[in-house]
């Protein structure tokens, strides 16, 4: 067993978990580093911030899904940086020596030089960010109800989206639903009617991955439901409740930031050279220039492929990272050249409030209502534990057809925060 | 609408929300103030606590709840004392005048006079601890897994459970499974079947409110689930990482209290006499003395209703007085004399684990898997919204036959805490 290599991989993300699984059959000792017990399935991390969904519902615990595969252990640990001459991984209150190393921490919110905008605006990267939100949007309507200012009850009942991604795109359509479907009835004093969205992105249009007319059909779905859209609108200052842009001001209290992302942290301890999202700047199979046993892959790694294809920051990509740096490793055992990596696009796609979505495939691209139903039923068949599966289409198929949201709770241990 | 009386209800638990119903019809303006923003289903937070369920799976906002009671409004809101001269609740942040109040706020725990305790063990009233207790206990097998030190190891793996009564019970059950069904393949360097779990009762038996056999039963079951059972003893000392009870002493890291309530704290503020338990003695209607339009029902209220029974803190006891309190403020509008209040004892039951459970009924009593059944499909359909139902069933059906707990979440602002 001493002479098996150690393999260390830190994150239990999409990118961590397909290098562990390509790894189930190596001669190889794997530890797997995550600061949470549990993998998060972030394309759904917008319902738990919405209500629609329990946190539960979309993580499954790291140990259970690697629970059968032997050489694999878990270690709850919080990577603090990496020490390359010494190859050992520091933990904040411990360290891993590895043979070979696969950095797959993810991204965190770049605030574009502002990070004084952190204090005013909410990110939404994890559970405890999507509880957050959940918890501030909620307690928004619930101060409303209960205050005699006229524009302080506006300023409540004002949500802000800040980037016209999917993320914001999919927040700002929740956001308006939960005002105008979920929580219409539900007050005395006020009508959630009266709540206004508004979705500010800096670019010309939303969703610019997607295909223009994609892009407008987003936009008209938006409107649709009441969310104003601010196009070529680049913030210039998020304060106490306030968002500028261009000449504009809008007092709200709740403002979600979907602007930005960039590499995790610890990339900075590297040494290496970072691009300017503070991403590394990685060879073509994902290793460190001058270190070949370490690995950066997913929102952390800036590649472009041996075709010349930008690698998209998004699950598939880090799933396909993972997947190659494992199987490389396993090759490198032998004495194989490792393959250089080519990014297969899959598609992309967004949700639109209840029954709508864009969808892009690689030939062929829809949208609408058949677009939605094609984005939910891949959703939930991609959920990784099975259960979570089952229980999540019944949430969906009642919220769908009742307009309600299961999850409307406010729990905290500040509860009048 | 002026002239309509004002009818104050404090607390969403089940006496208040059966008070608010009871009222549906009537021609006053209720008003039903909580701190929290959802009722909670109580008799499964232990499943909560113990990663079976998730938090809004037995929880459902009052706003919904209450959502076509036209008469109802809700105010998300803390209670602070009452005003009896001056007719009104005076909240953290604001008042409500009242004409007719009902009182219904619970009971927190009771220390028996050593609150210093309260640092070391963990309550579970509400969803919030029971939160905490989930990851509390998640956290310990994985800081296990993860220390060098043995003595450390066996206090991470040691859990004490203080207090023989349902919550004890269930819990106790609860804990035993996880360490030998649920985690027990699911780690490297520990063996969770080394985990051990301690249920302490002051009294000579579990389940005092239940019959002797039952208890008996009981006892076994919790046995068989490896759960040391020690009776008769009175804990002396609950100090950092440690029981003490008679001459023994057990290193525990997780200390859960379920040995006693006393009755919320409003009640010292109404300067009337209570109970040792804290509770406000009221008349035969639930009236307090000498102030016939305020009401103390459920768990803040010590009664021994018109045919001498003691009326229990059970939910069955506050939804009954609630339903009557309601009931009588209806028949006081038009001046007919108000009912006194007759404690109907549907039954009580408790579970031990995924196969067992004791029920008690007024003729009959039964315990082992039918009692597990019954009491099951009992619970399923008590819940009070249908979606959460049909989830709450298929997560239960799926933890069943897998053996596994699918809400296994460490989340919290402090992950390491």
């Amino acid at each position: 067993m001493a002479t098996r290599p150690k393999v260390v991989i830190v994150g239990g993300g999409f990118g961590g978990l397909e290098a562990a699984k390509a790894l189930r059959d190596a001669p190889v000792e794997v530890t797997l580093v995550d600061r949470r017990n549990h993998h998060v399935f972030q394309p759904l991390l917008y319902q738990v911030a919405t209500a629609g969904l329990s946190p539960a519902d979309i993580a499954e615990p790291l140990r259970r899904i690697l629970r059968d595969q032997e050489n694999v252990t878990v270690l709850l640990g919080e990577a603090e940086r990496v020490d390359l001459a010494g190859k050992r991984l520091v933990l904040t209150d411990g360290e891993v020596p590895y043979d070979h190393l696969i950095l797959a921490c993810g991204a965190s919110h770049s605030w574009f030089g502002h990070d004084e905008w952190a204090e005013h605006a909410l990110g939404l990267k994890t559970l405890e960010d999507a509880r957050e939100v959940r918890r501030r949007v909620l307690l928004a309507y619930e101060r409303a109800e209960r205050t005699e200012d006229a524009a302080e009850r506006a300023a409540l009942l004002t949500f802000v989206v800040i980037g016209g991604g999917p993320t914001g795109v999919e927040m700002a359509g929740a956001f308006a639903e939960i005002a105008h479907l979920t929580l219409a009835r539900d007050f005395r004093r006020i009508d959630p009617h009266q709540a206004r969205v508004h979705l500010i992105e800096a670019g010309p249009r939303l969703l610019p991955a997607f295909a223009e007319d994609l892009s407008a059909a987003t936009k008209a779905s938006l409107e649709k439901l009441k969310v104003t859209v601010h196009l070529n609108a680049r913030v210039t200052a998020i304060a106490h409740d306030e968002v500028r842009f261009g000449d504009q001001t809008i007092a709200a209290k709740t403002i979600l930031w979907a602007a930005g992302v960039q590499g995790a942290p610890i990339a900075r301890t590297l040494g290496v050279e970072l691009d300017r999202a503070g991403r590394v700047k990685v060879r073509p199979d994902f290793s460190l220039e001058g270190h070949p046993e370490v690995f950066v892959i997913g929102d952390m790694a800036a590649l472009t492929d041996a075709k010349g294809v930008v690698v998209p920051g998004v699950c598939q990509g880090a799933m396909q990272a993972g997947k190659l740096v494992g199987k490389n490793l396993v090759r490198g055992l032998d004495g194989t050249a490792p393959e250089p990596f080519v990014y297969r696009d899959l598609g992309i796609m967004a949700t639109i409030g209840r029954a709508h979505a864009v969808v892009q495939l690689p030939r062929f691209r829809f949208s609408g209502f058949f677009a939605w139903l094609f984005w939910a039923f891949l959703h939930v068949a991609l959920l990784i534990g099975f259960d979570n599966r089952l229980v999540v289409m019944i949430e969906w198929m009642w919220a769908w057809f009742t307009f309600d949201r299961g999850a409307r709770l406010i729990t905290h241990e500040r509860p009048h925060g």
